[in-house]
């Protein structure tokens, strides 16, 4: 598995400074997200089991090896070490889709400090990236609407192969309804969707000969009527559909990716409903997010399902979650660090939540303690191996998308808050250690 | 090679459709980026090598066609057919590293329609993130100088395990020094990076113990010096400093990665300085981007080299490019879409350049024309075959910093403009193709 290289090269440098010391006693770190983070008002973690997928597989081959030996910066007993390196650990972890928030820890590992460090950079990028797609995924979700089919199509501009199949996943897992991406469609069966690009159109004389070619080859078509005048499209989707219904068949739908999708969707509603057609479905596209989904609709606009892509897949008025992972605890006790700006938690801890009537409390306290409310972080590997079973993410969707849809109003709003004021306190012992360190 | 299907669904559809129709008629599509790009006044064209990997490895593996057999949409006849596609087009392209601008033709695919379609959303997903990395790390080298070493820290907020390596590989090809990325350090030959974290310090009973011992097994030693107190930490560099010259060895660097780096730098420079240890680094992370490598410059910061890392890996201040891949020529002749805000020029066509004095002026031109200047796209596959040979990004590197650091001011500034004014027109001949169509 060539990912075990998918590292920060100092995780080996200290990883091989800890060897040569004996130094691998079993210390844990945490991952959080730094507070405050601009324009989200909660979290959907996500990425977990993917993480676990890696930890189980964490191997260095003979070729990393022979890699890392050309660098001349480790000696042969380190490579040899290397080479029968397993994650030993336990991970304590939230459960994907958690609404969690920034500074409560997400992820906690414990394990021989050298496993514990070189799992860092692999931890990160997977976590950061999926927690960051499924936020986002959920504020489109809440801007569009229960009644709304939202689909991912991200592909062409997320960041490399498996950026695209992660965001298909963490917004499916946030609610989405389906994915362009055929990909992430064969690895977790998330639905695919898709009809046709302008060059389909473009391939015929003429758009109407396209519509009918489109129509005749696919069960179900959806047609892209804005190659040419979005008006002379609708009447070529309506006689498309109309030649349908003559056959026994109907038009499934019309695409929107351009112009002006507010009066161009109340245009093409009123012609095909005049034509016969009211159970057509309008879905709209085009560098769409949850701000211009909200203003499409508060200007009257409507449509039956969304395709949401680069916005989405870059989480383009975030692109990157603030997410670390530090140590908190080794054998002489808990860590802390105190850099300007950059101050952890200290110790193995838990997050306490306690919901009443839409409002939601957390408590961060130390590991041991009980706090009323139920535990957000469960065991989720021990010695190794998982003890969780692999995540049902159509099952887990469902449970989200109902969460989602019934937030209070200061989750579920959309604007940036000046005082974010996250739910989120210390138990009076976390506290207190916080304090004496 | 499960990356074959890394397509939109459409992409299929749309080939299924063609495939019943039997056509399969050579066309060409073309690579550009919609103008205007905010924040860029030039592009790093990246990501061609790794496509053209991608085309001749193609191939739809009997798994994937299992998958797409149980989405109902195609018969047996397609899928048979997929087994057997191959990419045995023609590709003409820009050459890795080249500066750009919007509206520019970058790549050129001619082959069966077929194939030219299903390699759409692979092709953008792979030029889109490199040139977008390219084009952000060469902005970082311009604020950080031509005699800093710049490098990339980005894998932990990267989307993903192949934007980590692709993030290393545009951002070395734009000039940077190297990578902390031990994978792309194996893949491309990048020289790796990397020292020690907080977490290093934190294992240690206190910041010197874990010095001397990073020191001791390391060749060499970069010390991270802002755990706890900034000029503690530079004190205790020093401590170390001369326990290794009394040995015979030379303390390498120091690190800072938080607080006011301005200040911070000057004072620790100051304390180095005056324990004899002039020749003694000073590293920065944290953060960085090319506005506040500028602005620390500006503030009198003076610092031997940079870690970037977040806001290099996602561009931070423009995380997704508007790259695009569109037909242009058929059969049936040139090809061009009309729709609102989205046109394309129509036909096969080359760009010549004039450069004059570091002015460049650039025109795009119908692929037969011949015009002053040199022409920038040059054929890169014949019939699914290379006919370029691979890149070597060592030497291409060396090419594209002399010329980064010898750029023309209206160019290499960094502040965006309100009319990018990009030097790019239309050849005669191809402005009076787009009135006639």
């Amino acid at each position: 598995m060539e990912e075990a290289l998918l590292v920060d090269l100092y995780e080996l440098t200290m990883a091989y400074s800890y060897f040569r010391r004996g130094m691998d006693d079993p210390a844990t770190f945490a991952y959080f997200v730094r507070a405050p983070v601009p324009n989200r008002r909660f979290l959907l973690f996500a990425g977990l089991d993917p993480l676990l997928d890696h930890l189980e597989a964490l191997q260095f081959t003979e070729d990393d090896r022979a890699y890392l030996d050309s660098l001349d910066l480790f000696d042969s007993a380190f490579l040899d070490y290397l080479g029968t390196l397993r994650f030993t650990g336990e991970v304590w972890a939230v459960p994907e889709g958690e609404m969690v928030f920034p500074g409560e820890p997400l992820v906690q590992v414990t394990a021989p400090r050298i496993q514990a460090q070189v799992v860092e950079t692999y931890l990160l990028n997977v976590l950061n990236y999926q927690t960051l797609v499924a936020s986002k995924a959920a504020r489109i979700l809440l801007a569009a609407g229960e009644e709304a089919t939202v689909v991912d199509f991200s592909p062409r501009r997320d960041h490399g192969a498996d950026a695209a199949v992660h965001a298909a996943r963490a917004s499916f897992l946030a609610g989405f309804h389906g994915t362009s991406n055929v990909l992430a469609g064969k690895r977790y069966g998330i639905p695919v969707v898709g009809t046709m690009a302008h060059s389909y159109v473009l391939s015929f004389p003429d758009e109407l000969s396209a519509f009918r070619a489109f129509a005749e080859d696919h069960p179900r078509p959806v047609l892209l009527i804005d190659t040419y005048d979005v008006m002379k499209g609708a009447r070529n989707a309506a006689a498309v559909a109309r030649e349908l219904r003559a056959v026994g068949r109907e038009l499934s739908g019309v695409r929107l990716d351009s112009g002006d999708l507010v009066s161009y969707c109340r245009a093409v509603r009123e012609l095909l409903d005049r034509a016969g057609f009211p159970e057509v479905r309008i879905f709209v596209s085009g560098d769409l997010d949850e701000h211009r989904i909200r203003e499409f609709r508060a200007r009257g606009g409507a449509a039956w399902g969304y395709g949401v892509g680069t916005r989405l897949g870059v989480s383009w008025d975030l692109p990157a979650l603030p997410g670390v992972y530090k140590l908190v605890e080794d054998a002489h006790g808990p860590r802390m660090k105190r850099s300007p700006g950059k101050v952890t938690l200290p110790g193995r801890t838990q997050v306490w939540r306690r919901e009443e009537g839409g409002r939601i409390q957390d408590t961060i306290a130390l590991a041991e303690e009980v706090l009323p409310g139920r535990p957000l972080l469960a065991k989720a590997m021990e010695g190794g191996q998982r003890v969780l079973p692999p995540l049902d993410l159509h099952r887990r969707r469902e449970e989200i998308r109902t969460r989602l849809f019934s937030l209070p109003p200061h989750l579920a709003d959309l604007d940036p808050i000046d005082e974010p004021g996250y739910p989120v306190c210390l138990s009076r012992k976390l506290a207190a250690l916080v304090e004496n360190l």
